[in-house]
């Protein structure tokens, strides 16, 4: 299909203009300068570039738009109303409480597949869904639009690295280099070759052009189709404002609409004047490829084969972890996995060595672990990124993004907790379940055997929306059968009796501590209630309710994790209309190196630490 | 001071080697391959090019030396053993519950200025140490030894940024080209070209060399003393495992101490065997210059100038936050600032007008943001980094290794909550309490208004250790008096009467709803208490408490935050043993743009809301 003339393209990019300055002026608020400095790369992309339908979004052979400058929200609605998803004047309800047209993109929009906003994010998600192209076999293009300010977060440099290593010529990413950060000039102005040279050094190949020039643009984007082997980046010098006199190329215009009346309307009267006259044919999208569909989901509980343990045998979780994951693999082919180079503590290797292909090594960069994960999950792959509990913080804001996009991510973490022992505090997980409660539409797993590691990976496989599970390095007995089953917020009463005095509730590790101290009281003639609180979030609120009831409204809770965030505040939420009394266990300092068995008993989580517990009720 | 022979300083990489052997053999666990590839370079750095004083590492004109690659923890032991900070033999305790020599390295050693283990963080610590001593006059310089692998983290590349731009050639880092990562080989092998090309692209200077050859070393670290304008990194080609035949330069050795007994003796044995003969002169570790002394710190509390407010004046705590940083900065030249080009959102920019020479721009680089505080919080200085706060939550990782640095790290985040408004979910933090509250050393603070936000400063500069300061968005009226007092731990009680029915903790903007829930409730004839609860971390226990007790067990707390890891959760955590119903008012779902006044009743943190909980009970 030929291509539309510069003249409409041009045409077009005013329209978006416009459209950017009506909507941001009819909000009150909003990035319009931003937009403007775009609009050229904008149109060349959706009008001449991208093959992709308005009104199917979603559809699986589309190319990708990853708007990485997410404060450039009004253009990306701009341009996909212009190419017919919906009525222009729709883009004048920007930022309103009734609108999915929000201040900065989220996929309430059909045609967003992340949410951005928080920057330097972008890049990550493009690689995800270029990854994904390869896993369907899919010549989907993806293209990501940076900024300029957004290339000193370092999610973009290991998003870069990635994209490199797997060699992903299907992606081309444009740099929108307007000069401006938000409270002031960026550290590189309009030095294009210091953005060409970093993505150059990168493995990338690079292109630098004056963004606003249109026949520029469109003969980069033929360049980037035609580069095999590596990632293109088109570095654009551009103007913020471009086309506006009053903030063109100026600083203290980020982030500042247009009064409604004389600002406004001067500033839409100059970017009219720009419409060229023409009569050349419109622009026609090109369709995607025929669709092809993975079908629906299995159900992922039912299809996994069977953990295969016997009660007693001491496997750690993390192991279990490697062969669920495996096992999931062979139920559907829309299960990857992603390591950042600890394959061989997480035991990710075990799906690495079954399904080589649907396997990601994105190395030590748990951003782009993440990212590129929400990119995947994206376009309908279910990713299994894992590494140490401690280093998925490293991408917590990612977490926190992916739980905006209510993305399939199944974050696993191996290592929590002071049960890791030796390597001492730094490598050790104590704050991991808070980020992960602290995402509304997470849920969050902590097992403590094999079998139940096993199932609840089906079972966050099966859970629409972010999961995280909880890991622990050492080896435990294996206490379930393997026919048992688990649910989403569920629990497991392993101790109880109709004298219960306090009702212990534990998890992972803790559980064991938890049994050991039931069989201690026991002996003194002391009956408690045991929990696992396998599922923290949703946690077992009834189940933690009628215990409560159960056993004089006495509960004392104890998690291999700091004192905030995790399994102690979880329980106390559930039961905080019943007047119980919630003693909680919970390491409340900053921990050292030792043996594992000494850590737990000096940070107050072991049998006897239970004990004592109980007994200062 | 003429440097030791070089057989000398192979004598003692060789010595450094045996050590690092010795100690993880004698652990059962540890890195040993990853101590061996940089033993030369270690060598060198402490015996013929740092000045400091073995047994005074804390003194303030010392060269610095921070080892971004944590787990070569033992060498670092080994070397500061050589050094004569302690015998040969204490490194026989690495990893004991009874030694500071942790897995790891912790600030629990004199010698170690900020936690390293968590890859990738090194750098960004040395930039801050090095633009302390831009700071102080000092001519001191600082050395970081990175990993090869860990080059993948994006926060190195930010933290090189920042270096670049600051143009510290008082820095000189080393990256150990071993070529294998945890799990496997790095993406770079040995192609040095691949790391210098990324740096000179970043603005540094560059060398290459092969880091067994003890006599490039010191060329290179020469060329790098002469090196003006811009920082160095040496890219050093060496082998795992060096000098050991049985894991040198092998893959899956990675983590693995040699086992007592033959395995160690025989590697043992080869390494003595390198050590050559000479009767060279002993190293003498050049001293640091004249110690000059910042003095004790002023009581900030008492020093800084009282707010200057009317009661009823509409200021947003953010803009009290610069005014209070720039009051700050008179009372001590401590105090620094930094910012990632937010500077007029958070009103930092008001430090930047008065002390430009404390003031460090690092840009859109979060994780840059934090580590760089930590550098400079390690050589005495007392930064303040601010941003949006859910921004903060990128650097999520730094803070948790700030906390176990035991840092005098102050974090300010601004633009809390749905109460930002239009701007969307991606811009409102909404989790950051439970990041915070996650680090157990961590003090929070979260004024309402202008006069609690200025002096809650001076109480955050005045408490040791790391802080957080959560500021709002929008305009609040002033409601204490410039003279009030605020404490760590503390709460103010707003409204009480001997027949309230019901407490209301409220903290921020929510303190107004509560106010204004009082008033309605008042005019139907019922009193509720309201608290404002302007420390989260240390919560009010004794206030919360009696409170509660006064009020028939009933509470509610309500918080622009989602439900976990926030003030609902540490209410419930200081009630928790006194069997009272707490109910929580928070954000439970993705929240949308909107205006904050809308979002604030939808997500039900209204006066209407509180209203209504109230009546629930």
């Amino acid at each position: 299909m030929p291509r539309p003339s510069l003249a409409i393209l041009k045409n077009l990019a005013t329209q978006l203009r416009i459209d950017s300055v009506r909507s941001t002026s009819a909000a009150g608020s909003g990035h319009p300068t931003t937009c403007l400095s775009a609009a050229d790369i904008m149109s060349a992309l959706f009008f001449a570039e991208m093959r992709f339908d308005p009104h199917d979004p979603h559809h699986p052979e589309a190319d990708r738009f990853v708007l990485s400058k997410g404060h450039a929200a009004p253009i990306l609605y701009a341009a996909w109303a212009a190419a017919g998803a919906f009525g222009r004047d729709e883009v004048l309800n920007l930022r309103k409480i009734t609108s999915d047209l929000e201040g900065h993109p989220t996929p309430r929009l059909p045609f967003v597949d992340v949410a951005t906003g928080s920057l330097g994010q972008g890049l990550a998600a493009g690689v995800g869904a270029a990854l994904n192209a390869r896993r369907i076999n899919s010549d989907y293009r993806t293209y990501v639009l940076l900024g300029d300010g957004e290339t000193a977060e370092g999610s973009v440099w290991e998003a870069a690295e990635v994209a490199a290593f797997h060699k992903l010529d299907n992606l081309c990413a444009f740099t929108d280099v307007n000069g401006f950060g938000q409270s002031r000039p960026t550290q590189w102005n309009h030095d294009l070759e210091a953005f060409a040279s970093r993505y150059r050094a990168f493995g990338w190949h690079a292109i630098t052009i004056d963004g606003h020039d249109m026949a520029a643009i469109l003969s980069a984007l033929d360049e980037a189709r035609a580069t095999k082997g590596r990632p293109t980046m088109v570095v654009a010098s551009t103007f913020k404002g471009k086309g506006v006199k009053l903030f063109e190329n100026k600083d203290n215009w980020h982030g500042k609409a247009l009064k409604k009346g004389p600002e406004e309307d001067a500033a839409i009267k100059e970017l009219e004047a720009q419409y060229v006259e023409t009569s050349d044919p419109a622009p026609v999208i090109p369709k995607p490829k025929e669709k092809r569909s993975e079908g629906a989901l299995p159900n992922f509980v039912a299809k996994m084969p069977p953990p295969a343990y016997k009660l007693g045998d001491q496997v750690a979780t993390r192991e279990a972890y490697g062969t669920a994951l495996a096992s999931l693999g062979a139920v559907d082919p829309r299960i990857v996995a992603l390591d950042a180079d600890v394959k061989n503590s997480t035991f990710s290797e075990k799906f690495e060595k079954a399904y080589p292909d649907r396997f990601y090594q994105v190395f030590i960069a748990e951003q782009a672990l993440i990212g590129v994960s929400m990119g995947l999950a994206s376009r309908g792959a279910i990713p299994f990124p894992s590494t140490f509990a401690c280093f998925l913080e490293r991408a917590s804001d990612f977490i926190r993004m992916a739980g905006i996009s209510m993305l399939n991510v199944k974050l696993a973490g191996s290592h929590a907790g002071v049960s890791i022992g030796e390597d001492g505090p730094s490598q050790m997980a104590l704050e991991d379940l808070a980020m992960a409660r602290g995402v509304p539409n997470c849920s969050v797993f902590y097992p403590c055997d094999a079998v139940s590691a096993e199932r609840l990976m089906a079972v966050a496989a099966a859970t629409p929306g972010p999961a995280y599970l909880r890991m622990s390095r050492p080896k435990t007995p294996v206490i379930y059968t393997n026919e048992e089953a688990f649910t989403v917020g569920g629990s497991k009463t392993l101790r109880e009796s109709d004298n219960d005095v306090v009702t212990v509730v534990a998890a992972g590790v803790t559980v064991f501590e938890a049994l050991k101290a039931h069989d201690l009281l026991k002996t003194k003639g002391l009956s408690i209630r045991v929990i696992d609180a396998y599922s923290i979030q949703p946690i077992d609120q009834a189940a933690m309710v009628s215990a409560g009831k159960a056993t004089r409204g006495q509960i004392i809770t104890v998690e291999d994790h700091y004192a905030h965030g995790g399994l102690g505040d979880a329980v106390s939420e559930a039961v905080s209309m019943h007047g119980f009394k919630v003693r909680r266990l919970a390491v409340r300092e900053i921990p050292r190196s030792g043996p594992p068995e000494e850590l737990l008993d000096r940070y107050g989580l072991s049998a006897r630490a239970i004990v004592e517990a109980v007994g200062a009720f």
